[in-house]
């Protein structure tokens, strides 16, 4: 019997949606899927050595604000100059207390099991990204080589 | 002949894009497909017993607004205070007066066409949340149980 | 042997968050795959004849900016108005410059590979669409219509 087969397309680059491709593809690893992770538009970011991403509050009204912040922001405050790199260190700081892995860790994880990944060529050429600066093992490719794997794929996510 | 299944993954917490997971599931639930939402991220808020969510008009520069409040506000005006809340009850009250059933109402739905619900335990750890809050009939289960329905899904959407 | 089929709900309305659903289903058409786009939501602006879109940098801090933009405004300052005319258009005149397709060109790419297009209906009667904007050959159709063709899919992608 052939093993499963899971296709993801990652085109978010904030630090909180960074989080679903890789907690995917590696619990999918884990369960014996044959994984392949296509990076595209910002989702290119993950793919860099050092990913500095933030967290955007403007538009996820749905977050939870930690520490009953929302009690003395309103939601649009976070519109406020700082408030970003405060809740990004928030953050960062909670998932760490609460021994969640962080996205440099779960990325190792999926090189660890083999999950394969696939740069956008199109967005490295549109934004002038330098595939020196990518981790390795990274290959460069188009929109056709994620269908070729994804065509035979279990199942696909657009992320 | 086995019956069809959709696999759905909501992430997003606001009042527009919980819509899509209810009414893609209670669609596909009466047209007689097998259904499971893995609720995780944001996507949680969802199924607290009490939704109070909101449009994020940020973000959204394609979001039609009702009244031709574009015509006074640009779409940088959303940044106002005052102006999500506002942007919320004018999208409720428009959704009412076109007989759109409101989130609740498509949350039952899905519940009495027996669409299975399964809330991330690594978000409700992270971010604390009481499942006590949550509505009956909540699993609580981990990104392998996800994949243990999409692996054999039709259909599989990461909203 | 039948051919591979492609399914896409297509429902943000940006300039950025437009492109994804136009390349993937021209890439997909093109390797001979079946494609039907069902555009929902904000989805909608992108078949209306004129389609005026901007990008939202707002809630993107993984957007890359051009011309070091984002050393003079940190990413909070994309709430500064003029901000999203102005990025917009640089936008535009990047993709140009790289020789990237426009929206429009992309999208009469879709037609004369005789993908699938469908609207909304629940969607255009909420907003007050006029379907007589919509560019020809758009069918109307429900969330059941998008079930029919994605249940026979291969591969499956709400973006």
């Amino acid at each position: 019997m052939s093993e499963k087969k899971l296709a993801i397309i990652a085109t978010k680059g904030t630090l909180d949606w960074g989080y679903p491709p890789f907690i995917l593809a590696s619990t999918a690893a884990a369960l014996g899927y044959d994984v392949e992770i296509f990076f595209t538009f910002y989702g290119l970011q993950l793919v860099n050595k050092k990913m500095n991403l933030s967290v955007s509050p403007l538009g996820n009204p749905g977050m939870p604000m930690p520490l009953g912040m929302d009690k003395w922001f309103p939601v649009i405050g976070t519109a406020i100059p700082g408030m970003q790199s405060m809740m990004t260190s928030m953050m960062k700081s909670k998932m760490k207390s609460k021994g969640v892995a962080s996205l440099e860790e779960l990325r190792d994880l999926c090189i660890e099991a083999e999950v394969r990944m696939i740069a956008c060529q199109m967005t490295v050429d549109l934004f002038e990204f330098d595939s020196k600066d990518f981790i390795e093992g990274i290959e460069l490719g188009g929109a056709a080589s994620f269908f070729e794997f994804a065509g035979e794929s279990d199942i696909s996510l657009f992320i």
